[in-house]
Order: structure tokens, then sequence, then C-alpha cells
């Protein structure tokens, strides 16, 4: 997606550890025409996938999601929580998710009302680097028996191991603005 | 905001300690179409207040933050983050909040490129109680000495000092369904 692209590198930072931060327009401010233009573009990416039900996870996924969710004829959006530990209820579905940029384990959970067999399955999400995140909302798809019709990022980090971690499960993944690279002075490049 | 009213006599839950829990369609799953609407009460409740930006708190109010920002063209959205500790930058303005849901304390932040003196900042939140999470983000207006227009929440409880508490501060306060009291049995009554 040209247009986010291009506002990767006029207002991305490249910080030290690898961490492009788009907190100007997605992750701290939100640029609401921007977020609009990127939930349409999620629909035409994936209009032919039928989804029913747009899954993602708190915080900033949820923005993505809603937008997405319009042009979809307002399907409902569920985001999944972030917890410290497990409450271990029966009525939770949950799986652990690794995150490298706070080095902590947490739990990533949705109650089981909002996840069933019948359901088809958007996950979308702000960022995939790893895959960590995305691979626990697979998985609970995966413990509720609902059908994951596609995944989408906004960003992702191509050369680390998420775009492809995602792929070989066989899953329809689409991204707005995939980093082929990036340099410490700031320096930007897109697949 | 009738509509709002009925969706919680219908689909909230009232659970021991006081808790009213409205995850069926704001903070689990979200209702989009209802979503909307409640973007455009808070334009209609807050239209000649002239806002130039919303001030919101992860995770839920993003979404209501997002809606109403469409209503008044389009306009900035920054949401404030919740950490359990200060990081101390002199970057970030930082209050702290008193959950009584959690029993805990965390910090509200906001980086400081975010906010300034000539804003003009609407707060939105989904849910109003004792009125912390608000006052702290009326503190980080403060500490910008950005101009506090408004404060609206989705759901507030009357019987609690939050709208109280705000309202004596000379702030603009609405909301668009005001509890005036919750039996066990998950009678609700509104304001």
């Amino acid at each position: 997606m040209k247009l986010l692209e291009d506002k990767i590198r006029a207002e991305g930072k490249v910080l030290p550890g690898d961490v492009l931060r788009i907190d100007n327009f997605l992750n701290h401010q939100i640029d609401v025409r921007l977020l609009e233009q990127m939930g349409r573009e999620f629909y035409e990416l994936f209009k032919d996938n039928n989804p029913n039900k747009i899954l993602t996870i708190e915080a900033s996924g949820i923005a993505v999601a809603i937008e997405a969710a319009k042009y979809f004829g307002y399907i409902p959006v569920v985001f999944a929580k972030k917890a410290a530990s497990s409450n271990m209820s029966n009525e939770i579905y949950v799986e652990q998710e690794h995150s490298y940029t706070k080095n902590v384990e947490f739990n990533v959970q949705v109650a089981k009302e909002y996840l069933n067999e019948n359901d088809r399955i958007l996950i979308l999400d702000d960022f995939l680097a790893n895959g960590e995140a995305m691979n626990a909302l697979i998985k609970i798809c995966h413990q509720a028996k609902a059908t994951v019709v596609g995944c989408g990022a906004v960003v992702s980090k191509s050369y680390q191991k998420g775009e492809q971690r995602i792929r070989d499960m066989g899953i329809d993944l689409k991204v707005l603005a995939s980093v082929k690279c990036m340099s410490d002075d700031g320096q930007i490049e897109f697949n």
C-alpha cells in the first residue's frame, strides 16, 4: 500500500535494536483518515475470503479491525486481551505469547462465547515480526474449531520469521507494508 | 442515548462487586454499527466545543474515540498508554491512576509531542466510575497546558464519585448512559 509506505518513510522512526516506531499515526496518535484507508485495503485484499468476524488483539489492533469490519458489512470485532497470568477459567481460551520487544511472556485470552466452530475468522493486527501474537490468535481459533480465512498485518518485517511462519501454516497472509530492511540512519526499504 | 441503554439492559451483565460488564458489544466483542452511532452522538453533544484532538486511554476507549473523530472532521486521536511503572523520561507526561476493579496503581502516559498548549482536547473513555482514569487524562492535559473542552463517557455509574468529581472541576461532562442503580438480579436503572 503505497500511501502507507510513504507515511512510514516520512514519519516512522527507526530506533536501536531494530525497532520501527509508527507512534505518529498508529501506535500512539492515530491518523483516522489513513486508518479508514487501511481498513478499505484489507477489505479489498480479503473480500473473497468471506469472514464473518474479525479477531485482533489490544490495543492498536482494535483500531485497524474496526475500520475493516465496516467494509465487510459491519461484522463483529473481537479483541483478545493480554494478561500477565491466566485465570485458568473454563470459559476462556488462553495461549501464551512471548514478546521479543519487552522480553516477557504473557497470556492472550478470548472468552469462549465469542468464537465458535461456525466462525470464519479474519485475524488482523498492526505489527508482524516474529509472529508470536498472530500465532497465539491462530491457535485460539484452532481451540475454538473456527476457520481462519486469512491474516492481515499493517506492517511486517519480512526478514524476521513471522511472515514465513504464518504462510507455512497454509494461511492466506496479506501485509500492507512489508519492510525488507531498515538501517540505523532511518532508511527503510519495502518489498 | 436510548439505543445504548436498551442494549445495556438486554446484554449487560451485572456481576458481584457492583461490576457492569458490556463485553458483548464494547469491551471484548465490538458492535461496530453501535460504535458508529455512539461516535455520532458524541459529536452531537460536543460539536460546539470545537476540539482539535481527542484524547483517550487504551484499550476500549480507542474504538470510541476513532468513531467520534470522524464526525469532527477526522481530527487526530491520541491514546494514553497504561504502564506498570513509569520510565521517567523527559519526553513523556505521566500521571498515576488507581484501578478500583483491579486494586492496583498504574501509570498513564502520553508522549509530550502529541499534546501542546494550543490543543483543545476532548477526552473520551468507555467507563466512568470513580473517575480515576479520566482524572489522570485531565491532569496530563494540564501538564501540557492544553485546554480540556469536554469529557465524554459511554457508561457511568452516577452513584460513584466520578461524575461529580469531573463536574466539580468545571468541565463539560456528557455521558451516553448514566446508570442510577443496579441490582444483583441484573436490573439496571438509568438517570
